[in-house]
């Protein structure tokens, strides 16, 4: 299985979803895969990469076709419920960075 | 620990790595650990976050003052054999993105 997003050509939009977990698990692999599901239904959705070290930190990388799309995602009322969850309870640190992807290659 | 970079006020560029290894070790860890040492001698270097899952796909988001500074740092000698060695034996798939950071905010 290849996990590298099938992104279109460029410019798009890269959201990198940088985090430290607390040890609290109440709820959370449920509601991350549940969000990973609803964020691939919305509007301008592109891709998603995922990888957390047990234990460890985690980054996420979403795709998107501009900057309206992610506005939307990050106000989907289910999102909205869940990031609250995510800063009361399962996130130590983290930190979004939304940025326009100019140019892209690979192997 | 925080494992996020402490990155300055936006706008600034983020390089998004994201990959798929071999089962060949030859020279990698040692390789990878110089070439994340080496990156952060750079000129423009504002800081690195990268996770890999045991087995698995990695992320790497290096992050950047502008587009010389990444540049530079994909031109440097070291790292182009590195880049050599890591398309000959050490992935099976990568994508690099480069990206323009516009907003970031977190907890």
């Amino acid at each position: 299985m290849n996990p590298i997003a099938k992104t279109p050509k460029p410019p798009y939009y890269a959201v990198v979803f940088t985090s430290l977990r607390t040890d609290n698990e109440d709820g959370y692999e449920q509601t991350a895969k549940k969000m990973a599901a609803l964020a691939s239904e919305q509007p301008g959705f592109l891709g998603i990469e995922s990888v957390r070290e047990e234990g460890g930190p985690g980054i996420t990388v979403s795709y998107w076709k501009d900057k309206d799309s992610i506005r939307g995602w990050k106000n989907h009322a289910a999102h909205q419920q869940a990031q609250r969850f995510g800063k009361e309870k399962w996130y130590q640190h983290y930190r979004i960075r939304v940025a326009k992807v100019e140019k892209d290659y690979g192997l």
